[in-house]
C-alpha cells in the first residue's frame, strides 16, 4: 500500500494511493496513519479493504508527513562510502547517527525555509525507514520485521551550523522544515530489495545527486538493529538512512540553497518531492 | 505552582502540590499538564483555584514527567566552565545542544537502567527549562516570558558512546530512562531568581555534585533565545541547561555507574529526585 496523509498542515486525514493513483479517504476505516496503524496486523486489515469501496479525494491535495505523531526523527550520517568522501570523512566504523528535531518535519511538497542568515543550507535526499513495531535490541535478522514501510526523506542541512557551531550536528539539522517526509509511506511488502532502490535530487532541473541504496555503507536492516541498541524504536518512530553523492558542500565550488531553489527528488517506488526554498518572512 | 503528574507509567493524572505538601487531583479541571495547559493564561486560570477545593490524592503516589507529550528534549552542553574544564574541553563561545531521545523520559524516581554492556554511565544534575508558549527568534528579554516553568533533570549520559563511537552525543544522550524530569514542573513565578538556584547530586549519601545556576556561562534567558533561532521552540518542549562539575568522569579515578547504585539529586525549590541503578533485565 502506499499511505498518505493529505490536506492542511495540522489537518491531514490518511488516505491511501489507488492503482490508478487517486487518492481514497481512509477517514472512516482510521483515525489517522499513527503508531496504532503500523503494526503488521492494522497493515494487514487495511491491506484486505478494496480500494474502490473507499471515498475517491478530488482534487490534487497537499500532502503532509505520511506518519502521525513521530516521537523520533533519527539521522544516520556518513553511510554511503562515496558521500563521506566528498564531505572529507572518513568511512565509519560504525553507524553515526544523530536526532532531527521533530519540529523539523513538514509535507513533501511544502517550501523549504531559509533560517533568518543562513548561508549554508544544503539538501540531502534519503531513504527513510518507517518503524511499526517496538524494537529493543533486535538482531539484524528480525530487524526488517519492526519496519512498516518506507518513504522519501530530504534531510535539508545547514552546514555552518552542523560543522561550525560547535560540532552537534542537530543544530543544523532540525531547523522548522528541514525534513520534508513522504509523499507516501509505502508498506514493506511493496519493496522488493530496500537495498536497490535508486535515489536522485535535482535542483533547478539538474541533477544533483545520484544513487543506489546497494551503496550503503550499513544496511537498513543493520540501521535498525544498532539503533535499538541505543534506544528503544517506537512505532511512527522514523530512521533517515544517509546520502548518497552530490551534496552542496560536496561540489567544487560549493553550491548552497537560496531562495527561489526549486528542488526535486524521488525515490524509485516512494514517488516524489518538491519544494521551493524560500526566506524567512521578514 | 508545583505541578505534578502521579500515578502508573502512562497512566498518570495531573495534580499539583499544596502548601503542606500533599497531592490535589486536577483531572476534574484539565485532561493534563500537557501543551494546552502550559500557556500563561491556562496557568493563571489554575493559579486561581484553591488548592483545597481540590481532592486529595492519598497515599504516596509515583510521579511521572510532570510535562505530557514532550515534543523536543534539549541538552546544552559544557554550559558551567568549571564542568567543562573537568572534561578536558574549552568552554564553548555559543552554546552547544544536542537532542536527548524523547523515548528517554523517565519519572523523577524511575530505575535508571544501565544499557547492556555499558560501563560509562553518569549522572548530571540540570535545571530543566519547559516551555510554555511558542518561540521563534526571540530575544534575550522576551525570552523567560516563554517559560512555563523549571523542574529538576538528571540528563544521565553514556561517555562511551558519547565520546568514543563517532562523537555525535546524542547516542550516550538517549538511552531509554536516561530522562528523569521531575517531581514537579515549579511555574516561573515562583523562582525568584532562576540564575542563583543551588544544585546537587548525590551518589550512595555521598556528595558528588554541587553548584549554583549562576555559574553558568550561558543563562537561561540566552539559551532560549539561542535555541530558538533554530528550531522553534514549542509549548512542552525541556531544554536541561547544562551540568555544574561533579560528574563521574571528572573524577579521579573515574566512577561511573553500577548496579545498586542510589542517586539523590535536586535543586533548591524545584524538589528531589531519588533513583536506584539497574541492569538491563535478562
Amino acid at each position: 500500500m502506499r499511505l498518505v496523509r493529505y490536506g492542511r498542515p495540522g489537518k491531514e486525514k490518511p488516505g491511501l494511493f489507488d492503482e490508478e493513483g487517486r487518492v481514497r479517504d481512509l477517514s472512516a476505516i482510521i483515525g489517522d496513519i499513527d503508531a496504532a496503524a503500523l503494526g503488521d496486523k492494522a497493515l494487514r486489515k487495511l491491506a484486505r479493504i478494496d480500494p474502490k469501496t473507499l471515498p475517491l479525494v478530488r482534487g490534487t491535495p497537499r500532502f503532509g508527513v505520511p506518519v502521525k505523531g513521530v516521537g523520533k526523527f533519527i539521522g544516520i550520517g556518513m553511510n554511503y562510502a562515496d558521500h563521506a568522501a566528498e564531505t572529507g570523512a572518513e568511512p565509519p566504523r560504525e553507524p553515526i547517527f544523530f536526532l532531527k528535531a521533530t519540529s523539523s518535519l513538514s509535507g513533501p511538497d511544502d517550501p523549504v525555509q531559509l533560517p533568518k542568515g543562513s548561508k549554508k543550507t544544503d539538501w540531502e535526499v534519503e531513504l527513510g525507514v518507517v518503524i511499526g513495531t517496538r524494537a529493543q535490541y533486535v538482531t539484524e535478522e528480525e530487524a526488517l520485521n519492526h519496519v512498516a514501510g518506507y518513504c522519501v526523506v530530504n534531510d535539508v542541512s545547514e552546514r555552518a551550523y552542523q560543522f561550525e557551531m560547535g560540532g552537534q550536528w542537530d543544530k543544523g539539522k532540525g531547523c522548522d522544515t528541514f525534513g520534508p517526509v513522504g509523499p507516501f509511506l509505502v508498506t514493506r511488502d511493496e519493496i522488493h530489495d530496500v537495498q536497490d532502490l535508486d535515489l536522485y535530487l535535482e535542483v533547478n532541473g539538474k541533477r544533483m545527486q545520484s544513487g543506489n541504496t546497494s551503496s550503503m555503507i550499513f544496511s537498513v536492516a543493520q540501521i535498525v538493529s544498532y539503533v535499538s541498541r541505543f534506544m528503544t524504536l517506537e512505532p511512527g518512530d522514523i530512521i533517515t538512512t544517509g546520502t548518497p553523492p552530490g551534496v552542496g558542500m560536496g561540489r567544487s565550488p560549493q553550491r548552497f540553497l537560496k531562495k527561489g531553489d526549486k528542488l526535486r527528488l524521488g525515490i524509485a517506488g516512494l514517488g516524489e518531492q518538491q519544494q521551493e526554498v524560500v526566506a524567512f518572512p521578514k
